[in-house]
């Protein structure tokens, strides 16, 4: 059988944020989503969400109409629940532990708005090493500084994808113990 | 066979916190978990922690010392890694995972101090519906306000017992989507 | 602070099988389980179940019956799910994954009949090291003979009691690879 | 944004077996790997290994020599401990429970060879209403006979890779409860 090499695995960058973007911003939420998605995909990296709908899907959209890889992590048992922008679907089971599979299988986390679900993928994601794009999304900030892996601010979508893209060029920082 | 009606469950509160406090404050940090452990036991909860050191072990250690029920959700598979403290060891074998056991099987969190594991057990806590008292940890805030479960600050161990005992009386909020 | 010793674990013992037991010997299936659980509970051990109805129900009852502590590690969001002989209730939230912390967290594994669901559970206990007693269960055979955790086949309730007592005392065989 | 219409997914079947195959049927389980996981590629199936060495690696390798897609569903927290024949490796941090994932985003599942950690995947399979197809792997029975999806004995790789592809058109069986 003849050796296949594999090609170098592209940037894996989750996008996290609302199934269902409320208040005045959700319009702009959505927009933002989509525009990082397509910009992600243009910059060459693999886009992965939760697979569902909102920020999940808009993202997906962008990124699959500007041909790139979409991976869906669902939280069900069925894939056939992904939006129809998600090229390879997975099926987790395990509810909303599939946050934990989002976060871990990605080098790079961009947050686009959202509640308490993405705040806990952020606070996941630094925990695993990995840095987080934030736009329009939650700020943290702790009595302790600490070094690691961090939550970047972005003002727009343009940003918000140019800092993914280079800091997935980074990789994942060792994660910190605690 | 006889019936055996079950004794009212007692509010089962999460202690979570570095598993290795560094910096000035460290000690502060450890001696406050212990207090809020041991206040905890006293006002009749079980304490719940990640089981192993650090603040772990030390709201599991002033939980014990009260006469308190104390369980330990530990990441690895044998339940010898649980401190001497711990009374009833789960050994979950999902790694960084088991902090999502950790806050759902709870009905109220306390942070004591934390870092980046603590972060993202808060975010899973209020994705749970779970509020969140606490003491020299994470601030977090968002652009968007929005209601339902959220993090109450406490200045001293005894504010923090006494918010997360009365918080547990109200029970679980009712999860955000998203 | 005074010093606890903590008192030496009781040995923990999962009893599986199905939420509705079906068929002819679903009867005789449900009294197995309450006289497992009450041996168990007897012999000093810990019973944990999954926490809900059937088999997993039964097995609590016979255990709370007889004075012993009942865990249930139920794969919902919500303590009160929890059957009502449950002792300690731990609400993981992870769904049918939740299995594999129940086999995890017990030194030994007995199954009262059961389907799918239960040889899922026998699969991981012998993965996880546990031996698995087993009572009107699955047989399971391999083509390549292996050393390691194994099925104890059982005949009736206090055979199967007096194998998963006497097999926790041995404790966990080391998992094997693959 | 132009619309993007999803092409229909690929069926997606899972390969399990072994780490480090070992005894006298070692280089033929090996082999049959690779023969299963090329030939389910050319059938037009995407193949889902837990992306590491041995079964794994072999049926990867088959795939990919096809020209098939190949995902890896790792247990650790570093896409780069997937084999060199994976194109889409999800690092899912799980440990163990990987598993569930593996066979919940799975249409089928082919077992070659196998130990304990392959039995525990065979039972999620049949546990989450997937088809199994055993290629010198485990037999089981129970007592009580039962509907819903079961384990397909086959003879060689051939006809291992025609049931899987034969069983994935028909879909996931309806999980049984219990």
């Amino acid at each position: 059988m003849s050796e296949v090499a594999r090609d170098p695995r592209p940037p894996y960058i989750a996008v996290i944020g609302d199934r269902e973007p409320r208040g005045p911003d959700a319009h702009r939420i959505l927009e933002w989503a989509e525009e990082v998605g397509q910009l992600l995909a243009r910059g060459g990296a693999a886009v992965l969400t939760g697979g569902l709908g909102g920020v999940m899907r808009a993202a997906a959209r962008g990124a699959a109409g500007a041909g790139g890889l979409t991976i869906g992590i669902l939280p069900g048992e069925d894939a056939e629940e992904a939006n129809e922008y998600i090229r390879v679907p997975i099926a987790t089971g395990l509810g909303v532990a599939r946050n934990i599979v989002l976060v871990t299988s990605s080098d790079v986390v961009v947050a686009v708005g959202g509640r308490h679900g993405t705040l806990s993928e952020i606070g996941m994601a630094l925990r695993q090493g990995r840095h987080v794009a934030a736009l329009s999304s939650w700020r943290v900030e702790n009595e302790q500084r600490m070094g690691g892996p961090r939550i970047h601010r972005a003002h727009d979508s343009r940003e918000a994808a140019q800092l993914a893209l280079r800091l997935a060029e980074e990789g994942p920082v060792r994660p910190l113990a605690g």
